[in-house]
């Protein structure tokens, strides 16, 4: 059985989304299509744009939230930007010359309720058959788990900001 | 504070190298001089190869291991094998022309007794203050857990073979 997978890296630790980017880094070598949607912009890093620019001839990036909104001034904003993401996004849903689309931190659309729960599992369901999609972010609700080929969670054990130490740049941003 | 970060993947869920790989990435972006050095052989797969030969700039891979020890007709060849590995990692851990070392499945090395914990956490003390490094495999032993700044426990919530589904190129090797 060959199909294409719904995977989900979820979890308060440190690498779903560097996990989510090695992935699009190996499905480029294999020759892969690959469409990676950034629904919150602020997680996203100079490194890993310019190296996916090196690998730009499968690899595409789009850079559609606004920030955090937990730090957000202006909510409203941040969901017509986050919807905007998501109409976006579901174009390449249905779009069969993508191998692997990138939902990068789209769960906080549905953890704040922007997008409703079962129109996104339908529009996944209707995707073609072998495309992977990778979601990541924290709090990935249960319906959209159930609804998952493979689920990590990435769980911090320790954190350097626990003893006092800063991002360093090339690591963590 | 800046520093040299020890970081572990860990855990039985999918991720700990595929997230080493997106920090390698991500560390290129940055100009970064990267050495991967790969302990088991069988998880590294073509897509991964390819991709960092587009970045070899800043990136160098060396595939040392033999292969999963559990398969193995013979343990000999593979612990001289990983001893090889391992003398060669020390060379790296000790240059600081280096910005960042990942150990790719390092983790087996303690599990098997290949290497003793003491020897191994001298020579990460000892490397250039400034020079991250990252150690991905299942079962970290706890001194090492101890002695890095930043752990994630990858964790299986679902894996596809558990619905019959098998590994597919370019997402799974």
């Amino acid at each position: 059985m060959k199909k294409g997978l719904l995977i989900i890296n979820t979890g308060n630790g440190k690498g779903k989304t560097t996990a989510a980017l090695g992935m699009a880094m190996r499905a480029a070598g294999h020759g892969m299509r690959i469409c990676i949607i950034q629904f919150i912009k602020g997680d996203w890093p100079y490194g890993e744009l310019t190296s996916i620019k090196k690998l730009a001839d499968t690899i595409e990036i789009h850079v559609m939230g606004r920030g955090c909104t937990w730090l957000s001034d202006d909510i409203e904003k941040d969901k017509a930007a986050a919807l905007d993401a998501w109409d976006f996004a579901q174009n390449i849903l249905a779009d069969e010359s993508y191998d692997l689309v990138v939902l990068d931190e789209f769960t906080f659309l549905l953890k704040y309720d922007i997008v409703a729960i079962q129109p996104v599992l339908a529009v996944l369901a209707r995707r073609p058959p072998t495309q992977h999609v990778v979601i990541t972010g924290r709090s990935a609700p249960e319906a959209l788990v159930a609804a998952a080929d493979l689920v990590t969670e990435m769980v911090p054990i320790k954190h350097p900001y626990d003893i006092g130490i800063k991002a360093q740049q090339g690591v963590e941003f």
